[in-house]
């Protein structure tokens, strides 16, 4: 018997093949390229999956939060980068940690610099935020003058040791082709290049370090580059497959929701799979209508390419509503599971608390 | 040392006073009208916080899934509905609950009604679930036909008693206005008298439940209602207070996040803080641009009414970006911590995994 048939409600699936293809994959092309691979956990957050990591090699990692950090260091992860604009209220949190692996935090105030320096008891390393465009947060790439006062305020210091200037250009995820992903990509590392020319004078192993998933998956130029940190593609999602950074057949996640009601006068079905199951990440569609996640149907513990024109047209709390056409709804039967393929994993696996069943 | 000084990451507080404040207003309201006030616990999840409805004289509840029909039963509450459709696949986990509860039900297909009266071991009762307007789910009010099928089906089951009609009328989270509120609710009411009009002869106990909560907040004329389920009440948030379902200051939940940067050249702050803590819920603003939340001040461990012209304009996985004015960008630093106001409590209290410290 499939091992979804034992399911009763929304529950997170891995396919491991998949999902294991996806860090080959990555792990070999940051290898081609010569670059240190430093993939993201935060979306997957998960000791298991991390493991799947570790046999392609990887030893350096990146996490969203102290807790996250303190995680993998608990699991025997030594290098680890708190990929988020160091929160200064966790400074005795992230002491233990610094004595205990190789530590290291990203910097994009003088006030935070000071702060470290006046508080820090062990040795961490630190990175400069940059950014290159997509203006979420981060230095300005050409403000020189004030990376320029975060480094003199650093400079010398016995704990904090500069590592190199990062950058994350999440603006590709609003790109419409992947000539724009490309565009992107290229501006961003162009931004970096000239930066690491000001400054590799007085920090000879100074490091660029980029990689959203779209150009880590697209991309084969990453010169100027020196370690990339993706995330995403270590499952994928709809957006990812909607902007060619993947194929459906890549997508290493899908949530098993129960049909609950049909309503053949609109061609809806409703599934107990909501916002505190899936979140509320939408793309938008043709039409202008939010569209909140693919469905597929289950070939044994598999599940299918998305079904032709169904998706997911409303969540609240615990309902989904899925649009469909004739064809499908005739089909599908009250009691049935069927597969939301995620528009966003990262979002879906935190809202599911990372607890899956691998198929 | 205000308690709140010793949070380090995005920390869910509960104001007590203000929560208990808006229990109490619920139960006597219904007790003026004279329902049936059964709250829902979806908002809030928590033992605690059920004990002090508890305090208030409520002895049933809804709750939307067999999991948080465990919970609260094996928290000894003895009267639970789970106002969702009924999920034939999660059969055998009721069972037990209905054994041990007096277990209530959501059908609205005769397949379901079918599946449940063969292989029920255990009594349950059961409400139709009616549609008069929302269109989520339910059976259309208006066709008598199916909703007399179900009945046919069900009739004279010795363990599947019919309770009554239930209705969500959540197309007030739409509404424009206090009176356009106030339409829906009494359209709603017209749909179900009619309704209970036609089968009270045949089942002379039946009862019409209801009960969104800006219906349940605003009005004062509930005839033709025996029930009231609203749950958002307890904490409201910014969607209510918008929609006029209550005043800022009833706000009893809020979201202490830190400050992590600062960007003067677009006035905007960034705050740990993100989709993983409130969801991605939001309302548009009048330029319409989307609002993922206000945010107020702490005074002690208080938290201020929302500041103004303030607000977060974009969410990722941690990171929340702040719109705000000259002056409140001057005056917050990097490690202060700000309450966010969340846009729809259900969903940043589910995220935050109903883990709380109470102010």
């Amino acid at each position: 018997m499939p091992l979804i048939d034992n399911i009763t409600k929304p529950t997170l699936l891995i396919d491991e093949a998949k999902c294991r293809r996806n860090i080959r994959f990555m792990a070999e092309k940051a290898k081609k390229h010569g670059l240190i691979f430093r993939p993201h956990f935060k979306t997957h957050q998960n000791e298991e999956i991390a493991l799947w990591f570790r046999e392609e090699g990887v030893k350096r990692i990146c996490v969203s939060s102290g807790s996250m950090a303190g995680k993998f260091a608990s699991a025997s992860w030594h290098h680890i980068l708190i990929a988020f604009p160091f929160n200064i209220r966790e400074t005795e949190q992230i002491q233990g940690l610094a004595n205990h692996c190789n530590l290291s935090v990203l910097i994009e105030s003088v006030e935070t610099a000071e702060f470290l320096m006046q508080n820090l008891e062990y040795s961490c390393n630190f990175y400069i935020k940059i950014d290159t465009g997509y203006h979420r947060t981060g230095v300005d790439a050409g403000n020189i003058h004030y990376i320029r006062n975060i480094l003199d305020t650093t400079q010398g210091h016995p704990k904090l040791k500069f590592e190199g200037f990062l950058v994350h250009a999440g603006n590709t995820y609003g790109a419409k082709s992947t000539d724009e992903i490309a565009a992107i990509h290229f501006d961003s590392i162009e931004k970096l290049k000239k930066l690491k020319e000001v400054f590799i004078g007085e920090y000879p192993e100074l490091i660029i370090s980029t990689g959203d998933t779209p150009s880590c998956s697209i991309m084969e130029d990453f010169r100027g580059i020196d370690e990339i940190r993706p995330g995403n593609f270590v499952f994928y999602d709809v957006m990812q497959a909607e902007l060619g950074a993947c194929s459906y057949d890549d997508l290493a996640v899908a949530v098993a929701c129960p049909v609950v009601a049909k309503h053949r006068e609109r061609n809806e079905m409703v599934i107990q799979g909501g916002a505190v199951h899936l979140s509320k990440e939408f793309i938008t569609r043709e039409d202008g209508q939010p569209n909140y996640g693919l469905l597929a149907e289950f070939e044994g513990n598999k599940w299918s390419n998305p079904l032709e024109n169904t998706y997911l047209s409303k969540l609240s709390q615990e309902h989904g509503i899925i649009k469909t056409t004739d064809a499908i709804f005739n089909r599908i039967k009250i009691g049935q599971l069927l597969a939301v393929l995620p528009i966003h994993s990262c979002l879906t696996v935190d809202a599911m608390r990372a607890k899956y069943l691998v198929v």
